[in-house]
C-alpha cells in the first residue's frame, strides 16, 4: 500500500519528566511569547499559564498513548520519545495547539489523531519537534496506524533533521520511513556529506535492516519526498508472515536501529555547534521552508480531508502551517 | 559485487555513418580548435586533419566492436550508440585523444579497455559525450565486463544528463545503472522535477524493470553517487539462474527500457530550449565541476591503477581529465 496519509509529527515530554516541564511552564504567557520565536500562538492571549500547562499535559497524555499500536510499537515511539524529552526538555516550550488539534477526530469516529509541536526556545537550534499519531477504520475491517516523530532545526545550525514514520496498514505489513534528511544540497556539498552521513556510519545501521529477509525497498510515491531523503534513508516495506513475526521485527531489528539513529542525530546534529555564515542562513531558511510547504502539500492537503472531513482537515493545516511556514 | 570500476564513456558514430562523419571531419586542424570550446587537444598541432579522422575512425571501430560482451549486450550498445549518432553527429568533433587512451591494456594483457570522447560542437548543448567498453580476467577464472555511455550538456542548457552503465561481473549478473542525473537541487526546485521527472514518466520504466522476478536493489558503495542520481534511477542488481535468462532479460527488459530512457533524453533534454541566466550558469558550471571531479576521484582514481597499473591509469586519467574539469 502507498503511503495514505504520512505527514509526520511529534510530542516532546516523557511522563517522566512532569517536574521539568512544570518547571519550564511556570511562566507567563508575555514570557513564553518572548521565549519562542515570532510565530503565532494558537492559544488566546487571555490564557493563563496554568490553562497553558493543562492543554499541554492533556494532548501530552494523549499523544504517549499511542492507543491502538501494538504493545513493542508503542514503547519504541515511547522510547524515542523519551530520548528525545532527556536531552530538550528544558529547550521546548509547552504544546499550544488547541485541544481540537491536539486531538481530533472525523464525524463519524472511524478515524482518530494526535497531533503535538513544541517549538524550541529562542536560545535553542531547535525550531520544533513534532509527533503524532493516526488511526483509521478501513473498510475491509483492518486499521490503518500511523505513528510519527520529526525533529525540526532552526537556520542557527545547517545540520539535518530527523524524521521517523511507521506506517501499518494490517498487524503483518509495515513501512519504515526513517533518515537524517540533509539541508543541504549533498552533491555541493562533499564536506557535509561526508561529516553527517559516512563519518556518522548510517549505511550501516540502513543495511542491518536490509538483512531481515522480509524487508524490500519501499519507493514513496512522491518524487519529491525521494529528493528529500539522504543518501543512507531507511526506505523498506516488511510484509511477515504472521503478527507475533512482526512484532518481533519491530522489538529486535526496527527498534535498536530507530534508537540509534535518533541517537545519533542527538549526538552529531542537535548538540554540535557549527558556523552558519548570514548568506548560509538565507538558503537554508528557503530550502526549509520550501521543504515544508510541499510535505505538507504531498502528506497532509490530500489525505486529511478524505480521512477526517474538509473541516477538520482545514483547522488542522492551518495549525501545522503556522509552524512549517515560520 | 559493488561496483569495481564504473567509469561512464561513450562512442559516438554507428558504422552506417561513417560519410557524415567523413563531412564533419574534412576540415582542417584549426578549425577544429576554433570549432571545440577552449579545451585542450589531445594530439599535437602538427596533427594533420587526415591524421586526426584515421585516429577518430580506428578509435571508434575500436569501441563498437565490444568484443569481450555477449551478442544481446552488444546490440544494445550498439543501437543507443546509433541513436546519439542520428541525432548528433553533426554536431560532434571527432575523439582527439591519444591512440594509447583510446585503447588501453595492462602488462599482462589480462585488462583491456576502449575509451571513446567526443567534444560537442560550440553552437551544440553538448559538451561531450563518453562511452567505454571494459574487459578484466578475474583470479576466479570469470572476467568484468563493464560497457558504458554517458553525455554531458553545457552550461547554455541546465537540462539532465544521461547515464548508463552495465556492469557484468560474471555472465549470470548484472548490475545496471541507467538515469538522468540531474543538475540542479531537486529539492530547490520543484518544477525542473515535474519537467523532467514527473511529466516524462520516468518513474514507469523504473517500474518496469523492478517487476522483474530477478531484480533487487542496487546500491552503489559511494554515497556521494547516491547523491548525484535521480529520484528515478534504476539501480538494480539482477542474478540470474542461468546465461539464456540473463540474455534474455538484458533482450526483452534492459534494452527497451534503456532505449526509451536515452529517447526521453534526446527529445525533452538534448532538443527543449531553455533560458538560463548569467547566475544560474555560473551555478551550473561550479556543480557540473564538481560532479565530475568527484567522479573521476570515486571511479576512476581507486580502481585503474588497480587493473592497468600506475602508468596507464595515470596517462587514461589526465586524457579524461580535460574534458571533466572543463
Amino acid at each position: 500500500m502507498a503511503v495514505v496519509f504520512s505527514h509526520c509529527l511529534y510530542h516532546p515530554l516523557s511522563s517522566s519528566s512532569s517536574s521539568s516541564s512544570s518547571y519550564v511552564l511556570a511562566v507567563s504567557l508575555q514570557s513564553l511569547l518572548k521565549l519562542s520565536r515570532p510565530r503565532v500562538l494558537s492559544v488566546s492571549a487571555s490564557t493563563t499559564p496554568s490553562q497553558i500547562m493543562d492543554l499541554h499535559n492533556k494532548g501530552r497524555r494523549k499523544f504517549i498513548e499511542f492507543p491502538y499500536v501494538s504493545a513493542p510499537h508503542k514503547k519504541l515511539m515511547v522510547d524515542l520519545v523519551s530520548m528525545l524529552d532527556s536531552r530538550f526538555d528544558s529547550h521546548l516550550l509547552p504544546c499550544t495547539l488547541p485541544p481540537d488539534v491536539q486531538y481530533y477526530q472525523n464525524q463519524s469516529g472511524t478515524s482518530h489523531a494526535s497531533l503535538h509541536i513544541r517549538s524550541g526556545h529562542v536560545s535553542s537550534p531547535i525550531d520544533f519537534i513534532l509527533g503524532s499519531w493516526i488511526h483509521c477504520q478501513l473498510p475491509n475491517g483492518g486499521a490503518l496506524n500511523i505513528t510519527s516523530l520529526s525533529t525540526y532545526l532552526n537556520s542557527s545550525t545547517d545540520s539535518p533533521n530527523f524524521l521517523m514514520e511507521l506506517i501499518r496498514s494490517s498487524p503483518t505489513s509495515l513501512v519504515l520511513i526513517l533518515d537524517l534528511p540533509p539541508r543541504k544540497d549533498l552533491v555541493l556539498d562533499p564536506d557535509y556529506l561526508q561529516t553527517f552521513y559516512e563519518d556518522t556510519k548510517l549505511e550501516a545501521q540502513r543495511q542491518l535492516l536490509e538483512k531481515i529477509p522480509e524487508v524490500r525497498p519501499y519507493f514513496s510515491s512522491s518524487l519529491y519526498i525521494r529528493s528529500v531523503v539522504s543518501p543512507t534513508a531507511i526506505l523498506i516495506r516488511i510484509e511477515s508472515e504472521n503478527v507475533e513475526r512482526m512484532e518481533e521485527i519491530i522489538e529486535d531489528h526496527v527498534g535498536p536501529v530507530a534508537k540509534q539513529v535518533l541517537q545519533l542525530w542527538l549526538d552529531k546534529c542537535a548538540s554540535e555547534k557549527r558556523e552558519v555564515a548570514e548568506i548560509e542562513r538565507d538558503y537554508l531558511q528557503k530550502r526549509d521552508k520550501l521543504v515544508r510547504t510541499k510535505t505538507i502539500e504531498i502528506d497532509l492537503a490530500s489525505s486529511l480531508p478524505r480521512l477526517f472531513g474538509p473541516e477538520t482537515a482545514e483547522r488542522v493545516m492551518a495549525a501545522v502551517k503556522e509552524y512549517f511556514s515560520g
